[in-house]
């Protein structure tokens, strides 16, 4: 790294340290400097302390590994969101994606990844530990499986399915089939199978 | 907006805040929050103190209107720099390329901008008085005008050249030229009809 690239250490500094962010390049990281160079002071701290307050201030439920600033999430802790279903995903995006949806009431565990053992994860780092004995521990009726249609996510599923088969708890995984609003010309091969094997009593919408 | 998106006030706040920034969207500020959220404490911490630094601690140069940390900026203070050039730039990122060829040694003057009716710049909103006082002390030879090759830049190089034409200062502007590495083919023809006109001798390589 040039030492004193921009003739102000304060200058290169902070572009060293935006660029440590993922997506952004030295150009990038340069430009929004400059950009908060033009602007009031206020707006550089109330960002600094919006990046600093968000990362002291938020920890993970101890129960759903969901992104918490209490030790129960208020997922976990809303009496009105049904406690005998499980949905397990992938990371806290994938939790938002399915609220967004508005139609899942049940409970969540963010498992933190996916089994991938390129990536040197295992088991090990996610986690299914903490899943199997929250189920075990009785009170559910149905696990969703809903990582990503992705090996990785299929290999996952599998090892949890694997891990859970004596529980007697109802497994479920989200339907593969066409995807809303694409045209069946461009859908590859794999999917458009799994959506003639998966086919469903047509249910009229009027 | 919507006043509780992610479960979490704080990461909400995080999302708001870093999407201020030019060029991030609300999707992109939750990509870099929950990165920040995987990373030490450190990493906030540290990206917040650098960019609240910078803002605090720089300034511009009363002279040249360059960023600084002092009153008067490394480049104008430096003794080994002819002080009878002044090259005037629209921005502080012009200074950083010019300063990158290594073969510029004279100062310069930063004018914020440059002449754009339609976006509601006129000469006043920009460093030109500042400039025609610094000239008209006398001390400099030459005046180089090195704005963008763009309309608004033409428009506002001619503007400073008339205030300066008293000042009995030489006056250059940057050659308009084929950019080094182009094809001609690709070239537009105002770009090629200026760098015929305005062709120098052969310089032998060798």
């Amino acid at each position: 790294m040039i030492e004193q690239e921009f003739s102000s250490t304060l200058l290169d500094n902070a572009v060293n340290e935006l660029s440590r962010l993922p997506g952004i390049g030295r150009k990038t990281a340069l430009r929004l400097a400059l950009y908060l160079l033009r602007q009031d002071t206020e707006m550089s701290t109330s960002i600094a302390r919006a990046i600093t307050d968000m990362r002291q201030g938020i920890r993970y439920c101890r129960r759903c590994h969901n992104i918490s600033e209490t030790e129960i999430c208020p997922i976990c802790s809303s009496p009105g969101r049904d406690e005998t279903t499980i949905c397990v995903v992938e990371n806290i995006k994938d939790v938002l994606a399915f609220e967004r949806t508005g139609l899942y009431h049940g409970l969540y565990h963010v498992l933190g990844g996916v089994i991938s053992p390129i990536d040197g994860v295992g088991p090990d780092q996610l986690q299914i530990d903490s899943l199997v004995t929250r189920v075990m521990a009785g009170g559910i009726n149905e696990v969703i499986l809903a990582t990503g249609a992705t090996m990785e996510g299929e290999t996952t599923n599998f090892y949890i399915f694997r891990r859970l088969a004596d529980s007697g708890v109802k497994i479920t995984q989200l339907a593969r089939g066409v995807a809303v609003g694409n045209e069946l010309e461009y859908i590859d091969e794999v999917t458009l199978g799994r959506s003639l094997s998966g086919r469903t009593l047509f249910d009229s919408p009027i």
